[in-house]
């Protein structure tokens, strides 16, 4: 499990006072951009030269909402590694409390946008963190 | 079916010159706006001060990648219309291209942040426009 | 005088229920897009391949909130054109109250990052909507 | 001098590959929030309870790109402390190369958005803070 803690801070909040949810998805961009650059070795503005991770599909309940000045947990697990693709779960907790729950789809492309195989180096090592982690 | 028009902009776009996926969900955010203001004659800046409709659950699969300039209609349809919540769908195309698939719900809350059936007249019309665009 | 009306939208605003100052500026890049576009003929999509147009200063002064709700009008005046560079003011009215008043200089960059004459018929254009607006 | 670093991420940067500018002045907040919460111990999650402390005016040089990945320490400076406000600078240098400088002003307001004294303990904390960092 790799983790990121995140204070909710003024500019990820609406007027209701709580996260603006398009917020939590910069908020899981930047875990997922810690995640590669500092569990990978593969910091984006590397990756980003030779192709990407565009997120493919991403599903996300919103449990209870998150407050300003909140501290919150962001918990990362890998479920499941393609040949080029890789399945995430992200939740984020405070204290004990659940915030949000997100499933989501990354895929490896190349320069072109192209799905390409994930380096050999980095398949094997997401599929050890996968098995380390469930 | 209510339908926006939205340029994809210089601040929506990555490094990599496609939309990042945040900005599609301030996108929607932003077409739910104006369904409310417009159709439902209900704006988020009056709705806010007794109350607002924070999204419950989103899942979008990403299904082609949209560039800066491109001219994308968000097209909106009312899914399910639940006492105090309602079940949307939302597609992005450009041309006869589909960009993003978005399902979604939305949970009507009072001024304490908790469900509350929605006013009798809003609960009619959204059955009303559901039943028209299916 | 280019102008652009922008509705004050709950993505723009703060815990505070009034308009989050970065926003502001997203605003004002929307408005300098939409001239570019419209007024000039040369889309930020296309200028973005060979170059661009980079703020190098900007100052600006918060005269009065803006909420949310409120229906702004964005005023671009070209202010002074030189040969690689402009310098613009943009206003922002809500009715007749003026919420801010914007300076900047904008400066014309190839492809490498480095200042590059207007094409000529983008200078000579500057130059008369310069003369236009004062 | 308060300092806090920042690196440049994804969801910084436009499709020039370098910061997009409103996202600047998003780290700027960032930075305040920072040094009102660290170092003057009021945090802006318990100061918007009865009032805040919007941006009044400012204005920014950016002097240099940044690029994703760069390494960016942000460094405030208390230039002037009066009775209901603040002037502030904030540069952002990358190793020894100066990327942005700039200068502005913060009101101290109370609940109805009126520009309110400082408090006491606030005031003369500031004062002290101006004259250290001189």
């Amino acid at each position: 499990m790799f983790e990121v803690n995140q204070k909710v801070l003024f500019r990820h909040c609406d007027p209701a006072g709580i996260v603006f949810f398009p917020r939590y998805f910069e908020m899981m961009n930047d875990c997922i951009e810690a995640f590669f650059d500092e569990v990978l070795g593969l910091p984006f503005e590397k990756m980003l030269q030779t192709g990407g991770v565009p997120t493919a599909q991403i599903q996300t309940r919103f449990v209870a909402p998150s407050r300003h000045g909140d501290d919150l947990a962001l918990k990362l697990s890998i479920i499941r590694v393609g040949s080029s693709s890789l399945d995430y779960r992200m939740q984020a907790v405070c204290g004990d409390q659940l915030r949000f729950d997100t499933a989501a789809t990354l895929v490896n492309v190349n320069a072109k946008g192209r799905s390409s195989p994930w380096p050999d180096m980095i398949g094997t090592k997401l599929i050890e963190i996968k098995d380390i982690t469930q």
